[in-house]
């Protein structure tokens, strides 16, 4: 037995692949108790765990590489470069100078090791991703109703609330603001001190987004109806079609026509 | 006719079921009532028709209990269970001390009663229950994403306002606050003197969370448009098929092409 | 030619109908006025406008009264009494007692005969009113869940801020307040100085409505396709079944068995 | 070769498509940049390339105009009056005037024209504006119900806030505020110490427009996937129907009960 079929069989273990799972929701605890104020020794304790799991993930990367009989097909695989990338970061030693907070952050996105583990939500996220482009379009032209109207409000309010409308983009984080409706009121009762008609640009954005998104969000809901149509289709594939009964039809027909003919 | 069977017969009866309506109706009042500042004498009235509904269910309990003629079967019914522990936990008496918020709580969940007397309620909850592990991963993941954003949160905000961002499970509140659109940007803006670029922490926090929220309704939309189809499909199953049809049509053809062979 | 003939004549009249659809915007637009402030002659003008509509609606009732030969069916129409109702509240005086306030309630309501009057909104009206009845257990259920944790709230909140907290009916519409995620966080904050667990209360409340909420939405559209698809269905009435097919298939069958028996 | 059909090779040309999407987008940047505060210098740059950017738009339309054979049918397409009227208004020059606020703004539409050069975000956009006129009847509805509730708020609360409920026009702003849930239980209490009851009013409005509004989401929804299945069917066109295997078996039939007479 080679040792990379050895190394193999410890990877696809099903008790080696329940500690790694124990072994990141422990990462993610960890994470989640340094946000606590705590003793001296809790923090020592912490340090410490913190570098046995980093260890464990070192051993666990290793042996997934060495499983690998093909080095380009495991690196063109985003999560084991993610993965990669997540642990080799991790080794920095932390100290308290400025990168500690980026090696904090790093341990951080090791809680995203959950979803690279778990197939269901893999596949889901998966789905999110593939769902992204259908919305390219869509998301241009809110970009251009955002542009537009950040431009004409940076134009006309700028006199008015500086730091809402200072420049374009503040203005496209005020309009943002608008549009998930928070104190939007605030901000178009402030202007109408000085344009009186200025609740005509509120009220058109809302309405141009709202429908915009709403349209998207219908989008959406067919094609995903449609493909799960398709897929339906797919499964029945074996089925006798109505083109199929036709044909039987017809044979017969021909049948009987050259018995007459006779 | 047996005792149980005399039992069965008064727990079947309809007015005795209006009756048990009306009085878990009543027991709903009095919760409302006591919310009230009353008058001595009302208080009174209300504590001894608090007892007089407290007896009723006591009795009409026994009487289910005395109807059933297999005791472990009438105790594996979840709602016979949440019945007598709420009815036994009122038997408890009400004085000033501690326990009289308690005790005084379960009269309010007594109200759920009503929900296990009306079939239409119960169904529409068991739906609404058989619901939930399909929302499962996407709950997981949401967790996930709310996990991560709050480690992030918590590292880098928490100096700047210690309520908001003090630890990780506050800062899971304070980013259900952002999610729910309440005042988020508030919280935004406060950051931002001190991260400018913070606003894409909200931004992109906004944007997951509603497109995995989206995805969810989504997919329960699927879900139950799925199955009504397929409901359907099983109503319609005595209809003829095409594949029928087909195997008519094949016996014909046959039934001819002996005649023809002949 | 009788009386009740040329009435209804009148009635049927398309210059009448968009001659009282007129004085309906007409009596619109007076109300709107009103709102603003006015001199003491444009003041004088709209009352005499108001007496003017209000003739023309007296004089427009009773043709469609007479117009119609059968009195019980006139008032059986919900909308000819709704007309009735309101015409003739038109004619108590206004004069500038308690009484003048509810007379000019009523001539807002005189909008509502727009949609008496317009057949695609009054079947808009009429498929809105259709859509509650299957709303009713979901209403009940939110209605339920809401009694609970109002009188949950008022039990426990009480003391921290009567205003919000008082009794069930406050409690119910500070509830409501939650549901719409109007400032929720500022009663939240306000109770967890006292209960700091109570942040569970508002979130188990908000998953419970919005997530009874989305069940009904969905329900409607589940009821509303199933409709349109039986809708879709009907109109193909006359189409050839499966089962029709078959049948023909059959007799097809039997006739060639015979001729084969001879 | 004509002059007419070298205009229109250079505008079928792909690089000058590129070359003017690019123009456009730079036009779209130097709108966003001059939102910023700019040194002197800056400024006079932004300027040169402004009036650039018009030069070559006055071109490309110079040369669209030239290459289109029909001038009536040219200028009954939308997009290109458009165009001719956004590039005849940046001709007017800029001095610090009063039409200089106008000359900027027509600088901002001018982002529109990434819409009419991209041919997916025009037919969006199309789709967008196909999809307004069956909202029409609700809209409507929407409207009265605004209007009602607006003369009725102006009517009751004028006294308690001349700025939210003065005239109709404010009340109908103020309404729109409530429906979009912002801030809406400040405007409620404050007319909650006059009117105990006016929670009915405020509750009912969002029942009314909340319940409106899911009608008219559902509605084109519903219309939406009507759609997409007639088109589905319209590309099966070719499909054999079951009427078609019907007339297929009667004609069999017909053959064989002549061929029994014989």
């Amino acid at each position: 037995m080679s040792w990379q079929s050895r190394f193999e069989a410890i990877r696809s273990n099903r008790i080696f692949e329940f500690f790694i799972m124990a072994i990141i929701m422990i990462s993610a605890l960890l994470v989640g108790a340094k946000t606590y104020e705590l003793s001296s020794t809790a923090y020592q304790a912490l340090i410490l765990l913190d570098w046995l799991v980093t260890g464990i993930f070192v051993t666990e990367l290793t042996i997934r590489y060495l499983a690998d009989p093909n080095l380009k097909r495991f690196f063109s695989n985003g999560w084991n470069l993610f993965d990669t990338f997540i642990v080799t970061i991790s080794l920095i030693p932390i100290d308290n100078t400025d990168m500690a907070l980026v090696a904090r952050l790093v341990r951080v996105f090791r809680v995203l090791r959950m979803i690279s583990i778990i197939p269901e939500l893999r596949m889901l996220l998966n789905s999110l991703i593939k769902a992204l482009p259908r919305l390219g379009y869509v998301m241009g032209l809110m970009f251009i109703i955002f542009y537009i109207y950040a431009a004409a409000g940076s134009l006309f309010f700028e006199a008015i609330n500086a730091e809402l409308w200072g420049d374009i983009a503040i203005s496209m984080l005020t309009l943002f603001r608008v549009m998930t409706m928070e104190d939007w009121t605030d901000v178009m009762y402030e202007t109408m001190t000085v344009y009186p008609l200025s609740w005509i640009y509120y009220i058109t954005f809302i309405f141009l987004t709202a429908f915009a998104f709403l349209n998207m969000v219908i989008g959406i809901v067919v094609n995903v109806l449609d493909e799960e149509h398709k897929k339906m289709l797919g499964e029945e594939g074996d089925e006798v079609t109505i083109e199929q009964l036709h044909d039987e039809i017809v044979q017969l027909r021909r049948l009987l026509e050259k018995k007459g003919a006779i």
